[in-house]
């Protein structure tokens, strides 16, 4: 049994309870047989609901490691800090840190377990601070963009939006197969010469490394929040409050367009009536931009994988974020980040500073 | 004929041509028959345009000013500032600072439209930097929200968050007859420890000031993207950064999901079939988040209104604009905003450090 194919699970921290994260284990297991999962949590409880007979599978690939006690939704990350250590997030990350699994997969609270992560995986080399990135619903051929970060930090400068973007690129590699994930930094406009100086920092270093061959990535520069769905754009780099603010406006206008529809189709007998008959074919377009499909945000830069899935995850999308986790299990995301990072600190001023000139004539003599 | 009835108007500034302006002024006299326009642009194409003869009743109410040069869409604000002094929008915007007509309407390049304002109209008194605010489609019983900064700058400090909300309180007032409207603060976390520092102090002045009788709006602290179509909120504030990326997410969203939706009604016989049938109910919501009728920015904090039409706006878009500005037009925005300025400056720094030290008992011990 590989470490990879291990994976620790916080059974205990969703709205739910443990029946999702449950449910959701036996699903992708059943896509990867080969997996084994460590599970943290009430084992008196867990034990109860795995008598089922269709876990009977699940069983035998888990092994329970039994804590009564739970970080709440409600709980500051600090209070989590203090009071939690040894609840079965805790738990479940410490498995991580001692090398037992490859990764941790969570529907807690995002914040507590921001804060333990870092505290006990420790922040990977040549990461400043780690970032969450997301799955964004696109009409790329693989249906997701990636955006990052989504609020592991309020504040990014330069030196953090560059980390984001090889990391984020790096994370549309391995997830997507994308050769040469094409990133861009989130702006209010995509000409150079606009945004705050920060960005166009950060601008500048990264269309210096992607103007190499082994860059790994192509830097296509600022980009709009227009461009989130579209294709031609993998990777959107943004610092966490505006990647935050513009995932929950995503959100929001989705569920407004939806409750909008519902009323509209309801609002005569006829449109009932189309209602009950388009009912397939919005049921197949909603499956795409499914919230628990796309579930599952990514810790990227700590030593070990945390995959946060959403609160309110079903088996569904317990079952997408253990996807996600054992994909990154199976990678050295940490050594390919590590290199691309070291080479872009080795560039010498000199180099930077060609690049620099070179598209601050581009840009124009207007600002 | 009172100066208030009198709209400036850029004919020329729009993707379209004048075509949009003339159908959208034709149809707001429909509406509001007192309404004078003095129309600046090409003179021999605008009154080619106007022989049409649904437009008798128009010509009667325009006065025509030529001008040959026009703002392009591409010009950089600096450069329209430099070299388009006499252009179609620079003198609508100079009809205002004489005082012939109450407000201009535009839709021509939105930087060059707030730079010309900013220099033609100078800042209103108390105000250190102007906003764009905009209609956000809501679920409100009035169907809107009223969104503010998008775009006019890219940082706010703590200062330029409050003047933000007491214009968007006092902008709400007057557009949806709100007595006293619900204005919160745009951050990652409805509780008061989260975001920013500017965010934090902006919220303490706010509450403060709110908690006051006469203070004509409410604050309900910190919001989140999420909240933003809902009702309970009327005005939301944030940075021109911030609000611009909510912006172009939420209309990405709606493109996304419109154009999802007519791919899953198009995938078979049945489902093209209800999409004919549901057509009637679709369009019915479609106008509701119709950009056309949300349409028109409008730029606060100048001697002056200014309101920015859709650059690709129809009749149908350009007339909701002239209805804005006939509304800023009528009423005395800018004396509001000056008294509830002067009262939050001559609070004393004990009557803030009142409130500052309750609500920071209120936010617990955790940081």
């Amino acid at each position: 049994m590989t470490r990879a194919r291990v994976i620790s699970v916080d059974a205990m921290g969703g709205d739910k309870g443990p029946a999702p994260v449950l449910g959701g284990l036996n699903r992708a297991l059943r896509e990867s047989p080969d997996l084994r999962f460590i599970l943290h949590g009430d084992e008196a409880e867990l034990a109860r609901f795995l008598r089922k007979r269709s876990f009977a599978a699940l069983r035998a690939r888990i092994e329970l490691r039994h804590t009564a006690d739970v970080v709440r939704m409600a709980d500051k990350p600090s209070r989590a800090l203090r009071e939690h250590r040894g609840s079965s997030m805790w738990n479940a990350i410490e498995t991580v840190k001692k090398g037992e699994a490859a990764a941790v997969v969570s529907s807690g609270n995002t914040g507590a377990l921001m804060a333990m992560s870092v505290l006990l995986l420790r922040k990977a080399p040549g990461i400043d601070r780690p970032a969450i990135a997301v799955h964004w619903p696109s009409s790329a051929p693989h249906g997701y963009n990636t955006v990052l970060d989504m609020g592991a930090d309020i504040r990014a400068d330069a030196r953090n939006l560059v980390q984001y973007a090889v990391m984020g690129a790096e994370y549309a590699r391995i997830n997507f197969g994308l050769e040469r994930p094409r990133v861009g930094i989130l702006n209010v406009g995509t000409e150079a010469t606009k945004g705050r100086h920060d960005l166009r920092e950060a601008l500048d270093i990264l269309l210096a490394v992607s103007a190499e061959d082994d860059a790994g990535f192509e830097c296509v520069g600022f980009v709009e929040g227009t461009q989130m769905f579209a294709k031609g754009v993998d990777v959107f780099v943004t610092d966490g409050f505006t990647g935050n603010v513009a995932l929950k406006t995503a959100e929001a206008t989705a569920a407004f367009i939806r409750a909008g529809l519902r009323e509209a189709f309801q609002h005569t007998v006829l449109s009932r009536l189309a209602a009950l008959v388009a009912m397939t074919s919005l049921k197949r377009f909603a499956r795409r931009i499914d919230p628990r499909r796309v579930n599952g945000g990514v810790f990227l830069g700590l030593n070990g994988a945390v995959i946060k899935s959403h609160g309110s995850a079903d088996a569904v999308g317990f079952e997408a974020a253990v996807g996600l986790a054992a994909r990154m299990a199976a990678t050295d995301f940490a050594t390919g980040v590590e290199q691309r990072l070291a080479r872009i600190n080795s560039m010498t001023a000199e180099e930077r500073a060609q690049h620099a000139a070179r598209h601050s004539t581009e840009r124009g003599a207007d600002e």
